[in-house]
């Protein structure tokens, strides 16, 4: 019997990591998810996860044959494979990702940014499958973001472009894990609303549950049940997240003039307690003609894995040239 | 004696517009500049223009023959021909400008907004000549942009992208001509430039020969000269300017990486007053992959009329198809 080809798709994220094995139509297989391991070295890390590649692999080796291997990682350049100054991750300035997976499987490799990888996997089997100019944001430990016009990612000159966590917001603002201040992830991601909500309890004098957190011990989660359960604090740690992000979507939209946003990642889950301001912030500060024309959308991703989806799409569209 | 091709190149901007015939390889056959007559119906400035392009085409009928026509105009839309809500011109809001030069010339007629056009003059005769990836800024009665990624014009979902004088840099800000507030062009343009002049005279006690300018009379030329003589309110002006420039820079390389940043148009002119403080503050507020890679550069186009260029490169292209 003729093996059916899959491809491995990696998304790797700022705490933890995700794999599976891929099919021409978007099928996974073995989905497996495991921790980053931010502070070790990044060779270790592949080689754990290899390990686990090739036990998950090992029930479908009859069936099954693995033809290539697609990565999305922060800061991962598609022209040259190498995953450079990693904000979220203690490695090396400049890791190889493609030859550290190369070496281990001698398959082809071929990596990208998670966040271009997110949008590449909602092009091909998601909500952006009609769309040929969208913007794709991850959110999570960071913000990523994934630009697509005229139906290709936009690399720009050195494999780069696609940064709208690192746009600024205030260049005296708050300090960010690239050395800079001010960026929007530090206002809109996970940690930016744990940020934000600290700011706010130094600020007011209401009652809230988070007053009992310490700084270390408060995540997005607890913030997001707060606010489910009306927590006055919590809603406006939201509100303000999702009016800073309006800003610089309608900047992005000024910019690139994308047919829809579509959100992925685990701070994408608050969904209207963020969008909701988000989309009223955006459409203040956009010009009348792009005014009502531009959904905030969720990925619309099995499991919302656009990510290791995306990874997959990318070494698809490899293996074809 | 078989006629030799030309295109009519026609650059609208906010105050006024230029037109020449322009042959294949950009040489431009009798350029000619008019004021723009904001406060005027659409078809009387066309109807105007027409008729100078016809005088001034008439000596040479008898060698030249004009086979299309390119246009750009601000808020011109590439897909549907129309301007639309003109931000500088006291137009209507839809102005079908595609047809009112077909229905005069009965010639092929492309339309892109101004600044979309300089990006395509510079890319076809002018410094981008090599360039794939890069953003085109035009600094004048507002603050044009046009970006280039992959070797095409990013004109988005629906033809109006490409508005970088539209981003926000304070959404309290100053009232724009778009009826928001904040607009990097508010701050970034020539009459962005002489607000800041208000504000700083305002805020300060030195001396400074622009003290006796009424608001009306100032210009930024006022502003240039007093710099040029070392006039300390005047150089600040321009630092403050370059400042928030540069911050919206480093925004637009986070989003595509370009190669370079190409300026033209009056205030541009002004060249390292305003480009030294707008690179360094760019720099400040780039992400480390991309810092000391992206240069400021000026228009490279004679007589730096790369709209005029940059419509005939348009239409020239459309004529290929």
């Amino acid at each position: 019997m003729k093996k059916k080809a899959v491809v491995l798709g990696v998304d790797i994220g700022g705490t933890t990591s995700s794999f599976a094995f891929i099919d021409h139509d978007g099928c996974c297989l073995a989905e497996t998810t495991v921790p980053t391991l931010p502070d070790k070295p990044a060779a270790d890390f592949v080689e754990s996860l290899c390990k686990e590649v090739r036990q998950s692999f090992a029930p479908f080796t009859a069936r099954y044959e693995l033809i290539g291997i697609g990565v999305g990682a922060p800061n991962a350049n598609y022209y040259t494979g190498i995953v450079q100054c990693p904000v979220n991750l203690n490695w090396d300035d400049r890791v190889p990702i493609a030859e550290l997976f190369r070496s281990r499987f001698d398959l082809p490799v071929a990596v990208t940014n998670d966040a271009n990888a997110a949008a590449l996997g909602e092009m091909k089997y998601g909500v952006a499958r009609e769309m040929r100019n969208f913007i794709s944001i991850t959110l999570g430990t960071g913000l990523g973001s994934g630009i697509v016009v005229n139906g290709e990612i936009v690399y720009g000159a050195d494999g780069f472009a696609g940064e709208l966590g690192h746009t600024v917001v205030d260049p005296a603002g708050r300090l960010c894990g690239c050395g800079k201040r001010g960026c929007l992830e530090t206002y809109v991601s996970a940690p930016g609303l744990c940020r934000t909500v600290f700011s706010l309890l130094a600020e007011r004098k209401e009652e809230s549950v988070l007053r009992k957190f310490s700084f270390q011990d408060l995540t997005a989660k607890e913030v997001f049940t707060a606010a489910q359960n009306q927590d006055c604090l919590a809603l406006e740690a939201f509100d303000v997240t999702g009016r800073i992000l309006g800003i610089k979507l309608a900047d992005a939209v000024a910019l690139t003039s994308p047919e829809a946003f579509i959100f992925h990642g685990g701070l994408s889950a608050a969904g209207d307690l963020l969008l909701i301001a988000a989309h009223r912030s955006m459409e203040e500060n956009l010009l009348q003609i792009y005014r009502g024309r531009i959904p905030l959308l969720l990925s619309g991703l099995p499991g919302s894995n656009a990510g290791v989806l995306g990874a997959g799409a990318l070494i698809w569209h490899e293996l074809k040239k």
